[in-house]
């Protein structure tokens, strides 16, 4: 799956919808699905994430991006 | 406790190891212990993280200030 961005590399918005992928990732069909609702797609780079990490993860760092945490 | 310095103001190195309080809080005595083997304080700011989210929390920033994360 292309992703050309990185979470670093966008800018974090007031409110933030944040979808995860389930653990076999995001299947084309529903990537489109949520690009055509306007959700862009954003890469955390290397490491695989555990399914029950990743939601922790992923708003510790859209809060930290956005100065409301670290 | 005086925390003069947030982790979004402090570098990260190649190698971190971090000691996280309990729910409690650290007390005078535990955090002159921590620095006096050259640790530092750093604050997360205003959230409460529970003692189990915390240190995915701060894994997560430390890996996305050195640049290997999101």
């Amino acid at each position: 799956l292309e992703r050309e961005r990185f979470l670093r590399d966008v800018k974090v918005k007031e409110s933030v919808i944040a979808l995860i992928g389930n653990e076999g990732g995001w299947s084309q069909k529903e990537v489109e699905m949520a690009q055509k609702y306007g959700f862009i797609t954003v890469g955390l780079g290397n490491r695989i994430l555990r399914a029950e990490v990743a939601p922790v993860v992923i708003s510790s760092l859209i809060l930290f991006k956005s100065g409301d945490l670290g």
